[in-house]
């Protein structure tokens, strides 16, 4: 994998060097790098993916599908057969794309089969930017549009692919907001402060299945020492905190007849915002708590 | 099974007929109600209650263990093997002490087995105020008591187990308090007022399992047209309300980027007192809810 | 004053009895009962007054502008010399309209020459479901509609005024809604249950006073014994409920450095539906609280 | 005034020196500043502070009975007439202590002689940490207190009114806490995000007024630009947050029928902790809201 390069050296490359230091970043299109070039230099990396994403946009429409058509299909043949880019294969596989069962093999070919028969061209979308459910929700969703739509809505997709690609191969000042946070806060209001020492675990829950992300402790302050998610996108889906509190009021002496009110508490929540901040707080008693979207 | 029978009725029949009315009550001893006829009349269901308790409680020690000892094992051979009184077989099948696995028949054996080995008697708890779960668990902490402590709270027991067949045998005045009761109540703050149609789940959360007992609908008032529970005891144990608020709002037409914030919201709780009355609000909006133990 | 007659009664009259029984209600304007004579029986009170007013709305314009100009000024010169309705005079003396000072005299003889100097007839308002403050709002408010609107409004309040009169004056089923409620419920999360012993004070919070409306204490159920308005209708304004949780959680024994986070906590909320159940919980720990218009 | 000097530069100076920097710290007691010369150097301001009143607990009884009698009496003859260090000039004045009415005047004189009266020297406290409410009250309960905790309690004052004085006379690493912070936050969970645009204002609430200390409108994170007090102690009191959340809902466009249910929201708490942080957010809705003490 190419090495980062600073934004002020990508500014005093030449056509070819520029053109070989954004590689790999719009799959197998490097005219459009070649046609960004004339307006270098760039002030900031989010000017330099402008200027890349304006000059996909400014093709004519058939050139525009001809890019998009270009793209591999998700979960398909060609990532099966090790046929696509090398940064489409990892973005597949962090999704687990690359482990389906047969009959989910099966559901993503019908799937694309039926968007390329409708489109001319694949479906095209951030997997980063999704969980599996969110992926198919939106696959299936996205098979009822329109096809100026469907063009449009690749394109979209494609701006936050190279996005997420940019800020690892390029450094410097201005970079896009690509990065979402989720976090948390526990105040304890039986005691008047922030609740220390509560174990909070982060899933995903899945239509089929649920999985651990992430655990941790809160700390004096009430909360994670580190945000449960951050410098990556919050991937659109369905999620739940699981707070034991219970463990933490026994261990601060309260004595309340078992089974206790509260002892694990579960926040249920959605993520739509990739690049948002979530902030989940828990405010909590023995007998009563409360949540919202905090910021 | 005997008729119920008037608390008025009662207190005009004759030592035979008094002992005969509350047959069963207290498994193998007509003795009780034998010696709290002497105590006729009664002017409240209570009043009686207390006076069969009472003449138990006077028994000197070993009588008290006797009693107690007459009982028979919970899940055990002899309930297997249909020898046990009436009301015992009905009330261990309401936990589906009848229908064990054979590991979980094993596990209640060693258990008897303990416990007899301990105490001389067998482990008496009064079923219908226990969810599985929490039945385990108090059998394993009484194993760790001491003898006369084990004693007492056998007859505690036995009292709960009386008073719930005495309220259904004898009509009349002043019942024993053996019944809890659990509620909700779903307040949209959203928009200012009950939330009407949204669907509620009532779940019993066990350790192994989870098994849904109730399902409702919110009426005009933002409550369910009857309590969630009532007319009996709260089985001590782990639950959760499921409200599906994510439907609810849509219906009312608010626009949410999905996955929605909130969809079904999970509100767990324990009960710790079978008599309690537990009411247990949602306060929600498409971005927020709290709950508490209200009254 | 009349003594209140039934329904049943009412229905039995002939034309000369019912006209007297319904004497008052509308002001100078005994051919209302005349006309709606035609459609007894009545078989709800309701449905009296419904056939009264659609006697009123069912007259020709200058008619009704006619019947509407026969109403007496606010707080007018002729309400200074007694010259008005009984009913008009006790129900302006509710809000202290008779005893206004010299320079609020004048702003109203000010409002009420603009406003008949606008529309031609007075302004009319129901003055029991106004505080003085949202009675000169309406007051200023009114004075930009355009002549139909006000007509109308008049009808309307109208309505309300004759519907107080008449479930004053008929008893029998079917009563219209005429009557609001304001209550309140204090719990205690920190402890799990209502808070007993809480004193709260219901004040109006008028633009230039503040007036002490209602005491009460909570009971066991963390309740008032009685709500804090019924009977009556809420008078739209704004009010605070002040609840003396401070002096509660020291009863308690709760021992926190003085000055306590929470001594007496104000929620001060505007009622706009006379006719509504304000419900105004208060959930608080020593740390925290919350409220919600609730049912 | 003396000019700041740093830790480093205190460091370096001889006897002669460092009791000239420290001049006025410790109110007619340069032997104070002497005795801790010892100890020099100093690793960061904290131990400074620590070392120079360990000076002062270590002196006999009668030693420090002295030191605390050479304090003026607060809002006593000698502030009048200007005889007092400048330092306790200005800290009397931030309480008004120097523009009592008579009458006000002859309370602290009571106060004063009955407490020199009871303990043999005058009452000593840190001003910049009370209200003059809190003030009175802590003044009326210690003149309760035995003549050693009285002593104790003298120091632990001096403690806090030296402290404040050296961090504004030195500079460097290690200062010791001595300023507490207020903060807000709004979020709009009727919306789901920060509310931006609130007007808030901050009302110190005393026992017989009310006087606006700040105000401030929330910005894009739902926050005051500035904590609404910070670089000070807190003043041990009582306070109320004003929410003008009716004209912010009113702002975003939100149809409700007037009078509003929430107008103007008051969050009324008390302050024990001078140099503790307060946060006391408003979670709202139109027909909601929520408080905690935050962190």
């Amino acid at each position: 994998m190419t090495h980062p390069v600073s934004l002020d050296t990508l500014n005093t490359l030449d056509r070819e060097g520029f053109i070989a230091a954004l590689d790999g970043i719009f799959e197998h299109a490097p005219w459009v790098a070649e046609a960004a070039f004339a307006h270098a230099p760039f002030a900031t990396v989010s000017a330099l993916h402008e200027a890349l994403m304006a000059c996909v946009w400014a093709r004519p429409e058939a050139e525009r599908i001809a890019f998009v058509a270009a793209h591999p299909d998700l979960a398909g043949k060609a990532a099966r057969a090790g046929d696509i880019a090398p940064a489409s294969v990892s973005e597949q596989a962090g999704l687990g794309l690359d482990r389906l069962s047969d009959a989910e093999f099966a559901r993503f070919e019908r799937l694309n089969a039926a968007y390329r028969a409708r489109f001319g061209f694949p479906f095209v979308i951030c997997v980063r930017r999704q969980t599996r459910d969110a992926l198919l929700d939106a696959f299936e969703a996205r098979l009822l549009h329109k096809r100026d739509e469907e063009l449009a809505a690749a394109l979209v997709e494609i701006g936050h692919i190279t996005a997420l690609r940019l800020v690892e191969r390029v450094t410097g000042p201005g970079l896009p907001n690509v990065h979402g946070r989720l976090s948390t806060h526990v105040l304890d209001t039986h005691r008047g402060g922030p609740a220390q020492g509560v174990r909070v675990e982060l899933y995903e829950v899945g239509a089929s299945a649920r999985a651990l992300l992430t655990e941790a402790v809160t700390n004096a302050d009430g909360r994670t020492d580190a945000p449960l998610i951050s410098g990556a996108p919050l991937r659109a889906g369905r999620y739940e905190l699981l707070f034991h509190v219970g463990a933490y009021f026994a261990a601060r002496g309260l004595d309340v007849p078992g089974p206790a009110f509260l002892d694990t508490v579960p926040l249920r929540f959605g993520i739509a915002e990739p690049e948002g901040h979530y902030h989940v707080p828990l405010v909590v008693t023995p007998w009563s708590y409360s949540t919202y979207r905090g910021s």
